[in-house]
């Protein structure tokens, strides 16, 4: 197995592979609960990926490259003649498992690749692949870590919205991971962290992380995210993205676009901190972007506790999109945009 | 006792007086359980306001107006002939119940100026004079909620934060009253409530009181509101006020200002409403305003439940300060600002 590079500020994997199986850290129990599931079957990951014990769209293909993995073993155990044929069809349990994450399509597109040139047991080949998959994500988290914080001028600290962290991703994180990095630099000397209603994913999982690596920080409520820029409190708003489209309008958690149009209004800068494999050329702006609209009960009730008044009704947009003349940066593995927009957006994918 | 007005939309009363007593609803217990509080003292009522049984800075002075009407009951009957400084002391626990709140020394002061001229039996004076004071509320509101309604041109619908209705008032409401007025005059035909973190006042009051006066409305997380206007579902944020300062600027339950920012960028038109009790031309900005942060365990707790994780840290303010330059219209019982300043400001006051 390949090295993982592990930093000061740096110690929570959700996802990761021992001796023969898939361990994964079950984001549902966090903050309170710290349970790990392990998992020895393409079936049983696919069940944690539908059921959210893992989730974010890189963490998510990690986990499935490695389902894939299990399966083939499986596969040329039971059927040494025809373990191709059989894979496939627990390639597709994984496949639809989340259909509308990108990365997960992206991670068993290269697995299945993969299978062409093998002769004889793939398990080692396709256990090295991803492996391959999992660490070229942390680097790659790590490199836009670097990027995103050369931006920063040293300053008291910065916002970020959400859970793009360890828990999202391979490791590191993409947002998380440029706030990790500029801590680590010595840009900043604090985080702040909106709670991210209605999911909590900022007061879950983005305090927990922090905690756990000794980052300071303070949670906030998003109503209170506008006072805290004009206090001069930050530098920067960093978030990462679900989708960017070719134009360079960014899909995120909703509750981005609110930030950003506060940090312009503010002087605070906006960056965005997301892979390649994010963009999404095909889809030419933000308006074509379709925005999943969840049940209501995730505004009206807090866990089993009814919050809101009986009768009451809710509209529950899961995300929103940010125009790209919002963006003051975009940083990617392949480097970084100022001020996004569709030539340079088409710049940067061919280079 | 003065006729309550009650229109169509317009069914809740959070403080009556009854027969010989004031009776509470005790808003602690909303949205699930509707539950009065009967209540025959000053010291009662003292209770009453600082255990939130009643809340909202008009609602509070109308209770202690109530309150002072059942000392002096007391002490006359007790003291014919030295009732009056026996009050003076009951009078003085009101006035500590919650020092800050404005309308709670106002009301306090009038009902005592009322004495000097009293013979005999105070009772009756002092009831007619809180009855007043409460009825003038409600007045002010109705008269409020026609020149805001006046301002709206038709269209879907406007959006409100925190709790701004009969619960927080005598009745009706301020920006809740004027969202009333325009619904029942058919300017709108929804309305949009920010949930308002941390303490729920828009899930738990606002959604409950609209509910029950069949107004159609949805309640959404803070970070929806600027999603909300992008796709043009509403023509005007409508908000109450803490306090205001001479120059306009705006203190209100934290999130406004963030509205305010938004509104603006969208083209979306913003609304303070409030009594000119409200104003306090001692305050020359609102940079002069003290903004309370309240305790972190309301943004890391729901009730009982930790959400945040363990160790982690919360910022709570309370309030924050919407500028003069941000509020398209202030409106009072007095008349409509529009784009209020500090020579507006002085004028509305001296009329």
């Amino acid at each position: 197995m390949p090295k993982i590079l592990m930093s000061q500020h740096d110690s929570i994997r959700a996802v990761e592979w021992k001796d023969n199986h898939l361990v994964l850290l079950d984001q549902r129990k966090l903050p309170h609960n710290e349970q790990y599931v392990q998992l020895y079957s393409a079936e049983e990951t696919a069940d944690a990926i539908r059921n959210m014990v893992v989730r974010g769209a890189p963490a998510i293909g990690i986990a499935a490259a490695y389902g894939v993995v299990m399966a083939a073993r499986k596969s040329y155990k039971q059927y040494p003649q025809d373990w191709r044929n059989r894979l496939e069809a627990e390639k597709d349990v994984l496949m639809n498992a989340r259909p509308t994450a990108v990365n997960l399509m992206w991670a068993l597109r290269r697995m299945c690749a993969a299978l062409e040139g093998i002769q004889g047991d793939p398990e080692p080949v396709l256990l090295e692949l991803a492996q391959r998959i999992h660490q070229d994500d942390i680097d790659d988290n790590y490199r836009m870590g670097e990027l995103g914080s050369a931006l920063i001028q040293p300053s008291h600290g910065v916002l970020t919205h959400c859970n793009t962290g360890s828990l999202a991703t391979g490791g590191y994180g993409t947002a998380l991971g440029v706030i990790r990095s500029a801590y680590s630099n010595g840009k900043i000397e604090h985080v702040y962290a909106d709670e991210t209603r209605p999911w909590w994913q900022g007061s879950r999982l983005t305090a927990w992380e922090l905690v756990k690596d000794k980052i300071p920080a303070h949670l906030l409520c998003e109503g209170a995210a506008a006072s805290l820029m004009r206090q001069g409190k930050v530098s920067w708003v960093i978030v990462g993205s679900d989708r960017i489209a070719a134009n360079g309008d960014v899909a995120n958690k909703i509750g981005t676009y609110s930030l950003a149009v506060n940090a312009r209004y503010h002087g605070v800068r906006f960056m965005v901190v997301a892979p390649t494999s994010t963009i999404d050329m095909n889809t030419l702006t933000g308006n074509d972007i379709p925005i999943e609209e969840r049940s209501q009960d995730e505004v009206l009730n807090v866990g089993n506790q009814r919050i809101a008044a009986m009768q009451a009704q809710a509209w529950n947009p899961a995300f929103d999109v940010t125009p790209a003349a919002l963006v003051d940066a975009l940083v990617t593995e392949k480097g970084v945009i100022e001020r996004p927009n569709a030539a340079k957006m088409a710049a940067l994918m061919a280079s």
